[in-house]
């Protein structure tokens, strides 16, 4: 891909996306994907489904973009979900103050410094409104949530959230999804959906939007669980750019993730597994995997309750054109996975008065020694009035803490801050042997995460080609079939010869019955129309014309997209043939129609 | 179906839909789909891709939930989308107020009423609180707007809403989307996507929701469009229940689409054309056309800009256990067909500084007297001061209004009430001669929109079967397999026999190779393994057993779900056999595999 411009005008002009709202002046952080792209998005996601929840078995769920705000307290979204925010006192415009320091000085890591840190900052680099130039010195930076906030219901002040990620809508109703798994650990459930983030300052595209989506998968794990097998990904090689490798300007090392587990690269046999699994995929849609990498979070980036975690990032926006070589371009995040321990599950069993958590039986069961109380209220009661409850509260968490404590006459426990002794006869504390027949435990959560619109930019822009077709420069997308809004268009060569136009319908009919998308179009010269099919990125074209109908037996052109060469195959075999070209099982490839059928000199071209 | 609440249990259990957020007390108007309504509901929504963009030959696009508040301005939104509330003042529970009114009297479009007279009907009628039963007389009446709000940006105050319809998204897109299709009309575009509606009093399940998934199709027309072609439709035999029957209690009267418009009782020929796409669409996807009506909008219901509306309504939670006659149940609307005018284009062109029209060339260009004025500004100027250019404005629109009041020596024109007096030759006026090669139109909007969980209730609903089976009743659902979660289980008769595990899995991985939705299960009985896939609609089970690994080659038993019989077909020729059978264009029944194999005594049910 050449620069972004290009990329950004071809999508526009193609129906691929754009900005929303355009006839409104536009709103920053919203685009709409026109038909091209749409179609290219649906693929990317039917592919992921295919991948991450078909084939490895998983459970994919629908939730609502709406939640209440009880959800985001326990998740911790309503108080840490903040960036920085500073307005410039001239114009106005907010901007991200973590982002203006990271630009102007070598600070890496301005999001984690306090906010009076970076006021200091912002006057001691003498830095200024990007947008009207004046300084910002003076200005307050504060912490701005980035979540959409609504209210649910008619003046009730239910204050709802359009939620930040899908993966609320998951751990939320862990109690429901864990009986669809059979309590049985490991499972996984995946859900496709929008996520919103009211960002200070959205870029354009597809790369930081306020309203995006995202296909995540939440693998429930149980604490002590080894990891998968990683024999299905061991030939998988992963270009893997650790923290230490960032810290000491290392570079990217290739590992398969069998070899990274065993050099301690990745610490998790599940996070390796996945990122084996994702390398398979992105290479499938299109992602080029000499452009794509899996960068570690360094110590500063790391959520707190995350104790492992990698983004994939791929290069976009790279100038390829030179033979191999890459010049320029961004690093840009498109997935993360995450190794999130009982954090997700935890919370929400502390918040709610459900339970977060899988009954797993022992293979043999336990005996063990419980201790307990079990308090004479009708002494209590009398003792603490309103307290006794809270008294009895503190003696059955002391039994099981510190039996010891139970071996005097007396024992003393604290109730919010006012200690109050007990005898120890009234406690009736007792130790008992019980047979267990296993323990409830807290799932752990692998969550790989990924950015569906930003997997589509990387597609399209890894897909982008220009080369010279009949002495003219043409710009085409090298997209997979599977991947592409539409497998093969067909042409009658002119729309006002009927014969011509009833065979192109009938060829049409023949490939939408082997279920591909199909485009038909009979204006323009054929050299515009393929021009087009190929900024869209079709795979074949058919083209229909008068040779093919005078003679023995009907016949159609087929015309690869990638080389512009073309074939004459009988009409009544096409369908079958280019069916044959775009399933992945088939081995079927062009060059073996070139072997087959007369090759036809591209005359119609351009 | 038996009853509502039986549906709700069983979609609960098995996992197609349930009350999202229960872990913190449920939230109204919010459901989560389970892995069976997720994987159901992806069907449907394929299904109906497949029928109203590609077969139709529709670009689809995906435009955001969050639109700003200009477009709702212009749609009439922010003004008109309200719902009359009224709140109980001892319990302070909101509730819509005409619906009080609809079930306490006679009147049956409560809605329209002013908010003054709903007060005086709430006192006349003595209505109380459904909750609480305290009197509602004397509380106010007023209209909530049912757009949920939110602010895009930090602090900017621009107001945003989640948008209660996904047709917005394309209206406003209008002058791009006609771009892609070349300015050619008719063309139409799809959106599958969630809408939003902050509903005063949600009802339970999938109905009325305030998060809900819709599927719309914008079809744009040239105003004198004759409509499509009606003979594809033409043997659809349309269950419709015009207005007129309504007003005079006649009932439904079955027409064809050419029936219809021939008879006047369908005005468009567009809107005839997608009521008999419609009926196809829902008997494919599993609604029962026994239990679907298209019943008109009266003149009450009809919005002001819409000169025609039928909805498409289905009968559920009716009683259909005795015979074929069914009783109770609600008509519920599932999908609305309106003729929409150039209502919706007209309003983005008036609000927006973008042109919502299509030029249309003449087939011979046109030549017309065009008049028009060029005021002579320097006079003007000094005249009328800061009001100059109205006055010119007013002039010009005069000129095309009425050319004759330039006859006489001086015109008036009248600027925000004030009188403006003009010499006409400083006015300029002259009737030009031009020639016009066409001329720009306002397009028509036909909107078919479908409520997709409404549609998912309702084919959940309509396959809800109960039998018996083995002497034991047994309820399932009878999915067609292009629509149910899973298309086939797989089942190791016991699963400590590596045998005939490892022959389930390869049997399971040839199923999936044909792009079947398969499930496994070796947990439990064969009989509940058996009830668990019926009641989640599975259209077939296989089971390998040891009969199937002991003799002459390898086999498996297939169990149709609808019949609970049984055939023995070799493990080899299963996959494609199933397949088969699942494949609509094929014609392979479970009644010809009962004549090609051994019919298998249902020795291991229940």
């Amino acid at each position: 891909m050449a620069d972004r411009a290009t990329l950004s005008e071809l999508a526009k002009r193609r129906g691929f996306f754009f900005g929303s709202v355009g006839a409104y002046g536009g709103v920053a952080g919203f685009q709409t994907y026109g038909p091209r792209g749409a179609s290219l998005k649906d693929n990317v996601e039917t592919a992921w489904r295919d991948r991450f929840t078909l084939r490895e078995g998983n459970h994919e769920i629908e939730a609502p973009t709406v939640m209440p705000e009880a959800v985001f307290d326990a998740s911790g979204h309503t108080d840490g979900f903040d960036d920085m925010l500073v307005r410039c006192g001239e114009c106005a415009t907010p901007h991200r103050a973590d982002h203006l320091i990271e630009d102007a000085t070598d600070i890496d890591e301005a999001e984690s410094l306090p906010t009076d840190e970076v006021e200091t900052l912002l006057a001691a680099n003498e830095i200024a409104c990007p947008d009207c130039g004046t300084a910002l010195a003076g200005q307050p930076v504060e912490q701005f949530n980035l979540m959409f906030d609504t209210e649910i219901g008619p003046g009730t002040g239910q204050a709802g959230y359009l939620r930040p990620e899908t993966a609320q809508g998951i751990f939320v109703e862990f109690p429901r999804l864990k009986e669809y798994a059979r309590n049985q650990l490991p499972f996984g459930v995946t859900q496709i959906g929008r996520g919103y983030r009211n960002e200070i300052s959205p870029r354009g595209g597809l790369e930081r939007l306020r309203e995006f989506t995202m296909a995540e998968l939440e693998q429930f794990v149980h604490p002590d669980d080894d990891g998968p097998s990683l024999s299905p990904v061991a030939d998988v090689t992963l270009p893997l750019y650790s923290a230490a490798a960032q810290e000491s300007d290392a570079g990217v090392r290739e590992l398969t993730p069998p070899e990274a587990v065993k050099e301690g690269v990745v610490a998790s046999d599940w996070i390796a597994y996945y990122l084996g699994v994702a390398y398979w995929w992105y290479d499938r849609v299109g992602v080029d995997t000499d452009r794509l990498r899996f960068r570690q979070h360094n110590a500063g980036e790391l959520a707190h309750y995350a104790s492992d975690c990698w983004d994939a990032e791929a290069l976009i926006g790279a100038d390829t054109t030179v033979g191999s070589e890459k010049t320029g371009g961004d690093w840009v995040e498109i997935a993360g996975f995450a190794d999130r321990g009982d954090y997700d599950l935890s919370k929400h069993a502390a918040h709610s008065d459900e339970r977060y958590t899988v009954f797993r039986e022992y293979d043999e069961p336990k005996t063990v020694e419980r201790a307990g109380v079990d308090p004479d209220m009708s002494v209590l009661g009398p003792a603490f009035g309103g307290d006794a409850g809270d008294v009895k509260a503190a003696l059955e968490t002391l039994a099981e803490r510190d039996p010891d404590a139970f071996d005097g006459e007396t024992v003393t426990v604290t109730v919010d801050g006012t200690e109050h002794t007990v005898d120890t006869e009234t406690a009736n504390f007792a130790v008992e042997t019980v047979t267990e027949q296993g323990e409830h435990v807290t799932p752990h959560v692998i969550e790989p995460s990924f950015g569906i619109g930003r997997t589509v930019l990387a597609v399209v822009d890894h897909a982008y080609r220009e080369d010279e077709v009949g002495g003219e420069t043409r710009s085409y997308l090298a997209l997979d079939p599977e991947i592409a809004p539409t497998t093969a268009a067909v042409f009658p060569l002119v729309s006002n010869d009927d014969r011509l136009v009833e065979l192109a319908g009938s060829v049409a009919a023949d490939l939408r019955s082997h279920g591909l998308a199909v485009a038909e179009d009979d204006s323009g010269s054929i050299g515009r129309r393929y021009r087009r099919q190929d900024e869209i990125g079709t795979p074949f074209c058919v083209t229909v014309d008068r040779d093919g109908i005078e003679g023995d037996g009907e016949s159609v052109t087929v015309r690869e997209r990638d080389t512009a060469a073309q074939v004459r195959v009988p009409a009544g075999e096409v369908a079958a043939e280019i069916a044959a070209l775009t399933d992945p099982d088939a081995e079927r490839t062009f060059a073996a129609l070139r072997d087959d059928y007369a090759v036809v000199a591209s005359d119609t071209e351009p």
